[in-house]
């Protein structure tokens, strides 16, 4: 075991090591649905030998998933940090140009992740995914300068989030169709008119709509 | 082997054991996530012994369980029957009483099935529950009078299917608060208030929704 003999095996550190692995296997999984994603794919694409992936991620496929998993779910929650300043509905608009384009740079995987099917193992790949969207839920209440939201805020929000996702799929099954800023917009005007619908029966609602009718969005 | 020993294996023909096998899962599975019934449990609730359920299903719980999921599926089809007579708007809020009513009789095998993580393969249940949303969607255009639904309607109705399943969720979640008329009110002006915003970009919808208008809903 000469130096000379696997230069590129000791350049780096674990923690780079790990992190350019993780970097290979999320490039990978972002464009392929997991079962047609190898470990020796993920070994060619970082330029390192299967063995060594192993030794870095022993359990496997499963594993690598779920640790490239984590590290998309971080970057999607990301995409939801937009500072309190300016009208609610401008924030909205900001947050959802980040997750369209994150949906846009992952979309295979993203597809593969919410339609489920895959070969993957489910139940804790579904736990990451409900973090996420409670965290967007969460997001959503701050901005409206809600701390305690009724049933009714909560529904409406969490439905709201649930479109979002069932739109951006069929976004990416209709070739990314119509361009990602329209479909923020209907978005947009989807979560006022449903926000307006729950108003009718709910005081709270109706309170937080009074407020984004005031926001002069454009 | 005397017939008296076993009078309960012979009285029924074939089919008819069958059925009655499958009517005993679909009870267990309607109020259990599939990773809480076991066939002993099968055989128990149809008073028969597990070998026999293995006779009619060799593929034992998995097969079990796509044929429960199968039968609820038909079952739930049948809720989107619904004459074409009358306000459209008065035929989606029976087809979504019906909806809710069986979202009710079978809670918490409708939860396990929607939110994944079950024991069970995937990849052939999601096939099972996407082809009841298509036909959800085929019978929402058929009620509105569309042949050829252009891409801003068919967004508008699949999403809206898509937050029909979410609020269930989340009305199983909340011990099925509010009562089912209140929601399925609430669900209808949702739809409404959709199909409105998308009828701001697409003539198409806004034809629709001129007809609609129309409509005396009570």
């Amino acid at each position: 075991m000469t130096p000379s003999a696997t230069p590129a095996y000791r350049r780096l550190s674990v923690e780079e090591r790990r992190s350019q692995l993780l970097d290979a296997a999320l490039g990978l999984f972002a464009h392929r649905a997991p079962e047609d994603v190898s470990l020796d794919d993920v070994a060619e694409a970082a330029g390192v030998s299967r063995p060594l992936v192993y030794r870095y991620f022993p359990g496997g496929k499963q594993q690598l998933y779920e640790a490239a998993l984590h590290s998309a779910a971080e970057e999607l929650r990301h995409c939801f940090d937009e500072p309190r300043e300016g009208p609610p509905l401008s924030r909205l608009s900001r947050a959802l140009d980040r997750y369209l384009a994150f949906v846009d740079g992952h979309d295979t995987g993203f597809s593969a992740l919410l339609q489920g099917g895959s070969v993957v193992e489910t139940s804790r790949t579904t736990a990451i995914v409900d973090q996420v969207r409670r965290s967007a839920a969460e997001h959503i209440h701050q901005h409206l300068g809600v701390t305690a939201p009724g049933p009714w805020l909560r529904m409406t929000v969490r439905v709201w989030i649930t479109s979002v996702e069932a739109a951006s799929l069929m976004w990416l099954d209709e070739d990314k169709r119509p361009p990602a800023a329209e479909l923020r917009d209907w978005l947009v005007e989807e979560f006022v008119a449903a926000l307006t619908v729950t108003a009718g029966r709910d005081p709270q609602t109706a309170g937080l709509l009074g407020a984004l009718a005031g926001d002069d969005r454009h």
